[in-house]
C-alpha cells in the first residue's frame, strides 16, 4: 500500500514558463523570484525577474506605483497576464503586472526608516575580486546561481551515468589516519574543549592534550586508498566528495578545500580506466549541452565580454572547448614521449622553458601546457607511463602492462588527463595488487613497513591485531594480504572541470566558498 | 555529433543471474566473484560465489581438481554450464563449472609456499564489535557489502526524488569559520608542516604557528547556516554532505564523523518543512521495498538470527519499521503537549524516568522513547514548538505560524522527528528570516553581534567590509541585511536513518570507518 507523494510538485518556475511561453498565452499566472535588474520610466517600469532556474529573465511591465519600494534584489511574488510583447522587444511575451507582493525587501534606498543598508552586488559589472569579497551575497548573482546549477546538474548526471553501469557510491572517511599522496601539505584534525571555545583565540596546543582520537588525525587528501578497500567485493566504485590539501600556493587552479570525484574499478588494463574518463566526460558534456547549458553560460557571462578584451573571445573558446571533450578518441602518449618532444622543441627553438624538462623531475605547467597544444591540438590529452621515482608507492609497474614500449622496468602503469590551458585534470593509475612488491615499494618509499611477514619471510603467527593497533599504512597491506584482484582508478578534480566547463578562469570563482591560505569566510 | 558509449555496460552480475535464472538455462556463462563458502566433498564441491550485487549467492559445483587453492574470499572467475539444480536444492539453478580462473587469492591455509596469513574472516557468525575492529575487511562480508549498496541506492534515489522537485544539489564548505549549532563540541582544523609531519608524534602546536588561515576554523556541525544562503536565488536547496562533532558520548547513536541530509526551502510554514519529509521518507521506503531490499538485509541477516535470541524478532521488527515509514500521516504534537504526557505517566506510574520531564531541561533519550510509543504506537512522530531558551537563535518564533496554542510567546517554529527505538533522527525549523530580530537574538545567544545598526539604529556608513574582516556570523546577518525571504529547512542525520532501516543497532556498523572517541581506523 503505497500513499500518493504529498510534497507539492515544482510549480511554474522562469525557466518552465520561458521553455514554452505560448502555451500560457493570455493566461493569469504568478511568478516568485528576484528582481535582477528595474527600469523605472514615467508611464511604467521594467523588471528582469530571475528565480535561479535559469540564467534568463523573464520581464515584467508594472504601472509606477506597482514598483514603489523595488529595487534590485527584492524578493517579489508577481502576478499578472502573460501576453505577447511588443514586436521590438527581446523576449516575445512579457508578463503585465496586476500585483506585486514583496517577499523580501532588498534595498535600502528604496525604503524608509529601514535599518538595512545598500545592497553591495548592483547592476553594473563586478570583477570576480570583487564578488569573491562576499561570497555569501554573490550567490544572488546570476552567474553563481548558474554555477550552482550547474555543478548540481553535473552530480546527478554523474550519478545516473554510474549507476547505469552499476557503480555503488560510496561515502568514504574525511579524517583519515593516512596521507594517501605522500606528498603534498596536509591539515591536520584536533578536538577542542568547549570551555575553551568561548575565547576565540586560543591556541590549538590545549585541545591536542584532550586526545580525541590516540594520535595525530589528519583531513583527507584522496579516497584512492579506502575505495580500494570497497573493490573485493564491489567491482565498480565511486565518490564525490570533499577533499584537503593544504598548499599554500595561490594560483587559479588551486583551493585548500575541493571536491573530487574518483572511481575505482576491477581490471587488469589501465585503457580501461581511461576509457571510462573518456566516455564518462563525453557522456556528461553532451547531456549539458542537450540541456542548453552552453547558451545558458554565454548568455549569464555577456556583461563580461564587454568588459574586458578577453571577453570577446569568451564564446568561441568556449564552445571549442565543449566540442572537443566531446570528440573521441583523446590522443594518448607516453611520459617519454612528452619528455622527448619537449626537448624537440627547445632545440628547434619552437618553445622555451623556465624549467628544462627533464626524465626525473615531472612535468611543470608550462611543459604541460606545451604537451596538451603540441599533441591535443584542443583536444584532452593522455599522459601514461610516468617514471616510478616521481609517482607515488601503490602504482603498478608499467611492464606488466601490454605494449609499453620501457624495457627498463621503469615507468608505472598511470596518466595524468591534460585538457588545454588548465592542463592536469584527471589523475589515475593501476594499483598495485601483489603483497609482497606493495611492501617493498612501501619500504622503498619510507613508509609504515607493515609488521612481520611483509618482506618475503614467511608467517607463522595468524594473530590478527586490530587496524588502530598496526602501522599507518599496514590495513592498506591487509587489502593484498588477505586477497586482492587487480583493479586501477582515477581522480577528477571536481571544481576544477566545473571551471574548465564554466569558462571561469580561476577556481575560486566556481566554489561557493573557497578555502585558500589565508581565507575561510563565512 | 554526439559519439557511442564506449565504455563497455555493465555485464551479467550475481544479481541479473538470479533475477531471471531460467533465461541462461542451458547456457556457457562466466561470472566473477568471491567465495563466500565452499564445501570439498569427496565427488565434488560446492561454492557459494557472491559479488556484491546482492545478498544472494550463487551456487557452482566443481570437480574436487577445479576446487584446488580455493577458500572463503578468493576472488575467481568460473565459466561452466547454467543448469537446473537437483530438485531438493534450495536454489532452482547451479552452475556446473568447467574452470576457474584465481584473480585474486585469499586463504593463506589453501596455498603453498605463500606470505599471507589466515583470513580472518571465516564462514562462522562474527559479532560486530569483532568486525568493527577489521573495517577495511568487514567491507567483504555480505552484510557489509549490502549495507554499502543500500547506502548508495538512497543517495540515488534521493537525489532523484529532489531533482524531480526542482531542488538544486550543493556542496557546502567542511571547514567553516563558526560552529552553527552554538553548542557541542568541535573539531579543530590547522596545518602542518610537511618537515614535522615524518615525525608522527609532532604535536600540533607547531603547525598552528604557521597559520594556513588567519583564525581557528572548524570541521562543520551543520550546512544551514550556508544553505540558508543559497535559498535566496535558489527556491529550494539540498546537500548529502560530510558533517563533524567531536563529542565524546559513546553511544550506539553517535559517531563523530557523518553524512547529514540538509535542505532548505523557501516557505511561510513549518508545515511545508514537516510534508517533505513525511513524503521524501515513504517514497525512498518504497523504492528500496520495491527493489527487493528489505528480503535482501532478512537474508543477510539470518546468521545473526540464530546467533542471538533478539535475532528472532528481528524480521518482525524490521517489516514493522518500513511499513509504518510509509504509512501517512505521522502524528504531529507539540513539546508542550509531550512534557504534559510525561509527568501524567509519571503521576500514574505508567513510566519512570531517570530524569524528571520539564519545560526547561528538554527531552532525555528515554522521554523521546516513550513519547514515540505513546503517540507514534510504531510510527514515527513529530514533536514540534519547543520552548525558545533550549533552542539556537536562528529559529522563528512559533507565534508567527498559524494556530500553535502559545500565548506566552516562548517557543519556536522547530521539530524533531523521532523514530520509534532510534529517536531523534530530524531536526528542523523556521529560520528567522528577519534582521532585527536575528541580531536580538543573536546577542541574547551571546553570539558575535553584528556591527554597528543591527540594534535598530539607522545606518549610515554604507561602507561593506570584506566578509573575512567580521564578526564570525556577521555574514549570516548580512543574508538577512540585504534581502531575505521566510524559509526553513531541517537535517536527517543519514547514518541513523540507514541504521534504522537496514536494522543495525549501532549506528558504528552502516559507517565504513567510524571514527569515534579514540578510533579512527585506516
Amino acid at each position: 500500500m503505497r500513499r500518493l507523494s504529498a510534497f507539492p510538485p515544482a510549480s511554474a518556475n522562469v525557466a518552465t514558463i520561458l521553455a514554452t511561453p505560448s502555451q500560457r498565452d493570455g493566461h493569469a499566472i504568478t511568478v516568485e523570484g528576484s528582481i535582477r535588474t528595474i527600469r523605472n520610466q514615467k508611464q511604467r517600469s521594467f523588471v528582469e525577474l530571475g528565480d535561479g532556474s535559469t540564467a534568463y529573465t523573464l520581464q515584467a511591465v508594472l504601472d509606477p506605483q506597482l514598483a514603489e519600494g523595488l529595487g534590485t534584489g527584492t524578493s517579489v511574488a508577481i502576478t499578472g497576464t502573460w501576453q505577447a510583447a511588443p514586436p521590438q522587444k527581446e523576449q516575445p511575451y512579457e508578463l503585465k503586472a496586476k500585483a506585486v507582493k514583496i517577499i523580501g525587501a532588498a534595498d535600502a534606498e528604496a525604503l524608509t526608516n529601514s535599518i538595512m543598508q545598500k545592497y553591495p552586488i548592483q547592476k553594473k559589472y563586478h570583477s570576480a575580486e570583487y564578488l569573491r569579497t562576499l561570497p555569501h551575497l554573490r550567490l544572488r548573482t546570476p552567474v553563481n546561481a548558474l554555477l550552482a546549477r550547474l555543478r548540481s546538474e553535473c552530480d546527478y548526471h554523474l550519478a545516473s551515468y554510474f549507476r547505469e553501469r552499476d557503480f555503488v557510491r560510496v561515502q568514504p572517511p574525511i579524517i583519515t589516519s593516512s596521507d594517501c599522496e605522500g606528498a603534498g601539505e596536509v591539515f591536520t584534525v584536533s578536538s577542542k574543549p568547549s570551555s575553551a571555545r568561548a575565547k576565540d583565540e586560543v591556541e590549538a596546543t590545549d585541545s591536542e592534550k584532550d586526545g580525541f582520537f590516540k594520535d595525530p588525525k589528519f583531513l583527507t587528501v584522496s579516497s584512492q586508498l579506502h575505495l580500494e578497500a570497497f573493490v573485493h567485493e564491489h567491482q565498480k566504485v565511486w565518490t564525490l566528495s570533499p577533499t584537503f590539501r593544504a598548499e599554500k600556493s595561490d594560483t587559479p587552479r588551486h583551493v585548500a578545500e575541493f571536491w573530487m570525484l574518483e572511481a575505482e574499478i576491477r581490471t587488469e588494463s589501465l585503457k580501461d580506466v581511461m576509457n571510462l574518463i573518456e566516455d564518462m566526460i563525453p557522456d556528461l558534456v553532451g547531456k549539458l549541452q542537450d540541456a542548453g547549458f552552453m547558451e545558458e553560460i554565454l548568455y549569464a557571462n555577456r556583461g563580461a565580454e564587454s568588459a574586458n578584451a578577453e571577453g570577446a573571445q569568451f564564446p568561441e573558446l568556449l564552445r571549442n572547448r565543449w566540442q572537443r571533450l566531446m570528440q573521441t578518441p583523446w590522443p594518448r602518449i607516453t611520459y617519454g614521449t612528452a619528455v622527448k618532444r619537449l626537448h624537440e622543441a627547445l632545440d628547434s627553438k619552437e618553445a622555451k622553458f623556465m624549467y628544462e624538462p627533464s626524465w626525473t623531475t615531472g612535468l611543470q605547467l608550462e611543459h604541460e601546457k606545451f604537451i596538451a597544444t603540441a599533441f591535443g591540438q584542443g583536444s584532452p590529452v593522455f599522459v601514461t607511463d610516468y617514471p616510478r621515482q616521481i609517482k607515488p608507492f601503490y602504482m603498478l609497474p608499467s611492464t606488466l602492462e601490454n605494449g609499453v614500449e620501457n624495457p627498463q622496468n621503469n615507468t608505472v602503469a598511470c596518466f595524468d588527463l591534460l585538457l588545454p590551458e588548465l592542463c592536469e585534470v584527471v589523475g589515475g593509475s593501476m594499483r598495485e595488487h601483489r603483497l609482497q612488491q606493495l611492501s617493498q615499494s612501501m619500504h622503498h618509499h619510507g613508509l609504515n613497513v607493515p609488521a612481520a611477514g611483509v618482506l618475503g619471510q614467511t608467517i607463522t603467527n595468524s594473530e590478527v591485531l586490530p587496524s588502530s593497533e598496526r602501522g599507518n599504512l599496514e590495513w592498506y597491506a591487509d587489502l593484498r594480504r588477505y586477497g586482492s584482484v587487480p583493479h586501477g582508478g582515477f581522480g577528477l578534480g571536481f571544481d576544477r572541470l566545473l571551471a574548465y566547463l564554466s569558462g571561469t578562469s580561476n577556481i575560486k570563482d566556481v566554489v561557493p566558498w573557497p578555502r585558500y591560505h589565508g581565507r575561510c569566510d563565512c
